[in-house]
């Protein structure tokens, strides 16, 4: 017993008879004496239904009205829900964003909540209501619609949980949990019972497939144990929580990997003081993020500068790094665009020596040559020839024990 | 140069390019000075595809959710237009129901406008911008949303053209027009005018169709002329005002016909006090409505009393009839289904005696029997066999010389 926030996915409520099947989880969640929130994403296919209408309408359509359009997609499945959960005889309201209380800044299309007044949803409760709202979408004030960008309900969910100090809040899905690796990729994946927010911000490339790292972020601050579990099945899925003494015996908790990366180098830059910022500055500028940089110092006194950024950007990141690499007299520009990023990551790391040199071995075996590495404190990347990608994992997963049984 | 509150239907709405040709449609008028207010509805088609889908989730949908679903179809065009709008060059907002501050009563699925605070809309309106508000849609005092009932757009749009003061408030629709009679079944109708708002009130057969009944109600009250016209060409339609000089001298503005009635007679009913409250009681409390009463005094002391419903409420009150027909020992009861009521109406009526002998005459020429009349102060009803309605109509057109030349 206790105040249960259940959120449910676009592939959950994707027509009625599957909204049906969500109304009989929330029914059995109540009938166990629970208090249940239920926030909900939009149809699965709406919102980018509702994406290509408005490219017809316009080629750069205005932010405001776009968001004014995507919040129908919510709209349409709370009050679906509500509709069956009262026929099923569990008095259910439905919340639009405002009517929730849900403020957020103004920032169109990908706003933050900054306060949810939780008072309506605690009345509703008492009053007893199954409370069902739109996630995704919250008011600025000026009584503006706002979307909180795409995986939005998630961080919705995690929001109205903590505002209303919820016992738990469930986040359905079509997976049924986080796993060791990607299962696609390495057959012998496990699912994780428990992961650290840190481990799951961490591993965002797995990890943004299920959860919009901002509702993890969120979960982090305000303390929200989220669990990850499947609306298909009735299994335990996955608990993402604070850290604790249990998570710190796996020294790592799970193999990523990203090919949406690509390799760009200036070859023997000078070696002057301000040369790196001349070279950021202007691929910043151009809204390049960019993802790993190392600079190797060479005998002559002159470096090699090499970073990585995102296949979508990387033309616009070649064309400004061969302005540059002319100003600043370097020797030429190599890139690589079939490369990928394998990590792993895990909290128990942080107490263990030896990680880097079982990962670069475990590598090394295979002849997987390493071109770069970045590490933060609870992972460790390699930057590696695409091909060997799906490889990469399986052998990492065995060589840090992750392999079931 | 003005105030204008144009209102576009569903069929002028139906699809991005429909939606493309009325963003055309207020640049238009905005460049020829006026500030514009735009009402919207649903996509054509869209608000019953909703119902199907409400009604795929319950036999009875909560009527509360019923109308938040509702209210998404309206939120879809504005938001499309608006985008349309700002993509042209012409700086447009979109206001929903509650935004536009449209507060109505809390009778879901079919709410009334209690008041409209035309604030926002005119500061959006200073600010330069194009406002479009959704049409068919308000919210209570406890933020619920509502919806107005079908053919509620009307309704907003005169609504809000009263709230601000409004020059004029266009209904454009896919008929250019009020007609004297249905194009569809007289080729001699003509396009009227003007047609006072009592006369239209009246023609509820002919004008439902055109506008929702309220909406006339709404704009007598606030004295809002209303431009009936379609959004499909660039001719004038038909002017909704208040009754004028200009009127009185057609003596019928027309001629219309209800084919959904059918009638119900209990013969030799003894003539007693308090027998039309036995009778109508029953039939009231099962929620029928009665239209047309007649009660025959006959000779012998008993009386025949024959009334009219709705085809739909026909069965229901058929059975009711026969139980009260026994309880009051009346002789039997007689029904007839295929009948219709052919009405004329008209202002000049109130100053020209002899218009109810015109068209006795004019039926009674072509053979039409009579069998029930009805009247109030500007229409003349009859009820004839439903096979006649059409010829009724036509001859009744000429009679009073509405056929165009």
């Amino acid at each position: 017993m206790g105040l249960i926030v259940q959120k449910y996915g676009g592939t959950s409520v994707k027509d009625v008879k599957h909204i049906q099947n969500v109304a009989q989880r929330v029914a059995n969640s109540r009938d166990r004496g629970n208090d249940v929130i239920v926030v909900l994403s939009a149809m699965a296919g709406v919102t980018d239904n509702l994406i290509k209408l408005a490219e017809e309408a316009s080629e750069s359509p205005d932010e405001r009205e776009m968001d004014t359009l995507l919040a129908t997609g919510e709209q349409t499945t709370i009050a679906l829900l509500s509709i069956i959960l009262n026929s099923m005889g569990y008095p259910a309201k439905s919340l639009l964003g405002f009517q929730a209380g849900i403020t957020t800044n103004s920032s169109f299309s990908r706003a933050r909540i900054v306060n949810i007044n939780g008072q309506v949803i605690k009345d509703l409760l008492n009053d007893g209501n199954i409370v069902v709202i739109a996630g995704f979408q919250g008011w600025d004030d000026n009584r503006n619609i706002t979307t909180l960008g795409r995986g939005g309900s998630d961080t919705s969910a995690v929001a109205i949980a903590a505002s209303v100090n919820a016992d738990a809040c469930e986040i359905y899905t079509d997976v049924d949990g986080i796993y060791t690796a990607d299962p696609n990729v390495c057959d012998k994946s496990r699912k994780l019972k428990k992961i650290s927010y840190d481990e799951m911000l961490e591993m965002s490339s797995l990890g943004a497939k299920v959860l919009q790292i901002r509702s993890v972020e969120f979960a982090k601050k305000y303390n929200v144990p989220i669990h990850v579990r499947s609306s298909f099945n009735e299994e335990e899925g996955t608990m993402v929580v604070n850290e604790d003494a249990d998570m710190e015996q796996l020294v790592v908790s799970g193999v990523t990997c990203n090919k949406n990366e690509t390799r760009i180098t200036l070859k023997k830059v000078p070696d002057q003081p301000g040369i790196s910022a001349k070279i950021f500055t202007p691929i910043s500028k151009a809204g390049i993020v960019v993802d790993m940089i190392i600079q190797n110092t060479r005998s002559g006194g002159d470096t090699d500068l090499t970073f990585t950024v995102q296949k979508t950007d990387f033309k616009k990141a070649v064309e400004i790094s061969e302005k540059i690499a002319k100003e600043v007299n370097a020797a030429e520009v190599v890139t690589a665009e079939n490369i990928a990023k394998v990590s792993v990551t895990g909290v128990g790391m942080k107490s263990h020596a030896g990680v880097a040199a079982t990962m670069f071995t475990a590598l090394a075996n295979e002849n997987i040559n390493i071109r770069l590495i970045s590490t933060s404190e609870i992972r460790i990347s390699c930057m590696i020839e695409e091909k060997y990608s799906e490889l990469a994992v399986r052998v990492l997963h065995s060589a840090f024990g992750l392999d079931k049984e």
